[in-house]
């Protein structure tokens, strides 16, 4: 029982990203020359009122992407429970 | 060893988050009234030229995230190896 998820959200592979590219070159211009690609998105932590299993936390959390967190037209989403709030098991 | 990994970049929990306070009203607006909070954040996932140990990747990443992904004053963040490009694990 949580009541915290993580939804990440990303551009799909074929949609340009020169947000990443940046990062790219500015990493590289800092002396980190090892990076062959980024790519940047978004990430939500949802804070629930309620305590839910984990199976009906992924499923409203993957209806409310679906409807507004995300933008199929060019993203993809993933749908993280996660322990507290600060994020990333 | 792999050489994908995923920097979440957060808001720390004093800053206000006014683009989460708009998702909770806007998913509210949609009827999923059961959000108590929503704090939105950047994510990236970069890609190493060269395979490498985990630890080291993360080693790596943290001095990007110190040097150029994380603003200190007002973000945090926090690092994983994943398996692929997409992302999470």
């Amino acid at each position: 029982m949580s009541r915290f998820v993580q939804v990440v959200v990303t551009l799909k592979n074929a949609v340009l990203d020169p947000q990443g590219d940046a990062t790219v070159h500015a990493l590289s211009a800092l002396g980190f020359d090892n990076i062959e690609s980024a790519r940047v998105g978004k990430v939500i932590h949802l804070a629930f009122k309620n305590e839910l299993e984990p199976g009906q936390l992924k499923e409203q959390a993957a209806l409310m992407a679906q409807k507004l967190l995300c933008n199929s037209v060019m993203e993809n989403f993933q749908i993280q429970v996660v322990e507290d709030k600060a994020g990333v098991p």
